[in-house]
């Protein structure tokens, strides 16, 4: 396996500046105290008031410069990671720039739904090796609040609104950088997760689609169960003689669900290894990863010279695993 | 400069079904015959009937596998490079992949306007140097005839639906591939065209968008000469002693207006070197390059061995241009 190296030299999250307690949801669906906590696992989650999803990823994107110690013009790069558009015409990062001032940084949007920011993580470790990108911001922002399903207490109470931006840069250290990467696509749960309308396939000017068409439609069980399965297979491809679970420092997946996680953990015996913060931010869609990310560097769970494993399904359904030395 | 190795192995087309001449705008806008074709120097387009964009994408790609003589799970990943979402979620190369059958090729989605498929290029050129990937597919569907504004002439006329996928492989020759590339993004042009909903900012479930927010509010006017402000600036950056206008046997730029190609072809001298299809085809938004690009394979007015120069503006406002030895 050949390194492709890459040094992470900034973090920035930003949250919904509301945050929303599980009583809200009791009271709106008629549930005891407590009844949430116990069904999904969470405590709380971050909704936008009046923010939008580009002013969530500019603060975001403004800490990591920070904490790099660059200015915006500094980066050759700026790659937006989210599953939501907020305008159908530019895309993200143009309006993610647009909000940090004049410049000439190029501005281009991955996604790969929940994955979005790994798929982004791993297009950057390429154009790392291209000798004209030295910095490449990704920036991943959701705000879900914006299309709740009421009607489903799950996908109503699941959703936390963030951003999360990492600067990564070119590393003089070989040993530094993207050890391993895989992604798989299986388009046969494409309908488990699914966000029918906001594109063209069910388009207010031709369709008529009703409001909850714009909101998440998830099979949660079934997407559990599918994920699940495939999730064995794809561990085994990923993990090798070469590459073993054991030299894993810290593991940072997707926060997806209580269920989801607790998989994870027990199935493959890493629960002291997996950082969480689930339970304090929700699933915040493809700001999940770079969400815990960067606040367990934050926090110190996460340290210098550590091996991490991020990884995670999406919609799609995709898996998706890059593993980095730090 | 240090040549990125790739070689074109599939190219494929599509259209949509319904060739539209120019006598049904002239008279939907009660103007003489002949008038659209003065204004905006295009005969035809290509709408879709009943198809929808993934529709177009699959056909396109479909071919492009034919072409290239693989099968769909030859390929390593499947890139999506277009402007507007299908579903919001998941994304668009899931949907084509869907279209094609049970795999696990891993589909992510690149946007960065008009530009898409050239950004698209500029990551799998990248990603080839990465082991794991041997063969990328790069889609780009459009079918910009969903989303027209009927309220303005230029806008309302200008647009075409089609799709144009290729295929790119690792090359051997270290001659052959991307020799070199650039992209600028100038975000103070970002409302210079604009479709104002389908995303976040103008939703549905919270600020009631009319029906003309979801279609192209272009200035048409102020892109042009905001864009060939710009386009001097960048072709000066581009093109250096190294790497000449001269040596480029062919150029392949954006297909956006009669005049932003006149303006190209005649501010740099290039005119016999410039792919046109925009009189056949109309403004094909991100499939316009890759489709201009696919057709003057099909019809040998590009051939191997030759020097392409793939390059346009796009919403944002950003430039690109990447540099191919075929």
């Amino acid at each position: 396996m050949k390194i492709r190296p890459l040094k992470f030299i900034g973090f920035g999250t930003a949250l919904g500046k509301q945050c929303v307690e599980n009583d809200f949801f009791e009271h709106f669906h008629s549930l005891e105290k407590g009844k949430i906590e116990e069904i999904l696992g969470l405590r709380r989650r971050y909704h936008v008031q009046n923010e939008t999803m580009i002013d969530l990823a500019a603060e975001a994107l403004a800490k990591a410069l920070t904490n790099a110690n660059l200015n915006f013009e500094n980066l050759d790069l700026v790659i937006s990671a989210s599953v939501s558009p907020f305008y159908t015409l530019p895309n993200n990062a143009t309006m993610i720039a647009q909000h940090l001032g004049k410049s000439q940084v190029p501005c281009m949007d991955v996604n790969q739904s929940c994955l979005s920011w790994l798929a982004a993580l791993e297009m950057a470790s390429s154009l790392l090796q291209v000798g004209q990108y030295r910095n490449i911001a990704i920036v991943s922002a959701e705000t879900p609040s914006k299309i709740l399903n009421t009607n489903n207490l799950e996908t109503h109470c699941l959703f936390g609104d963030a951003a999360a931006a990492v600067i990564v840069s070119q590393s003089e250290n070989p040993n530094q950088g993207v050890v391993k990467s895989l992604f798989r696509t299986y388009p046969e749960g494409w309908n488990l997760s699914l966000i029918p309308a906001g594109g063209l396939a069910k388009h207010p000017l031709h369709d008529a689609p009703k409001a909850e068409d714009f909101t998440f439609q998830m099979q949660n069980h079934r997407i559990l169960l599918y994920s699940l399965k495939k999730m064995k297979v794809f561990f085994s491809e990923f993990f090798t003689e070469d590459c073993t679970w054991n030299e894993v420092d810290k593991f940072v997946p997707h926060q997806g669900s209580r269920a989801g996680l607790d998989f994870f953990c027990h199935e493959f015996g890493i629960e002291n290894k997996v950082i969480r913060n689930f339970e304090q931010r929700g699933n915040c869609v493809a700001a999940s990863i770079p969400l815990a990310f960067c606040e367990a560097m934050q926090h110190g769970e996460i340290k210098e010279n550590q091996k991490i494993l991020l990884t995670g399904t999406a919609a799609g359904i995709s898996l998706g695993a890059v593993m980095v030395q730090l």
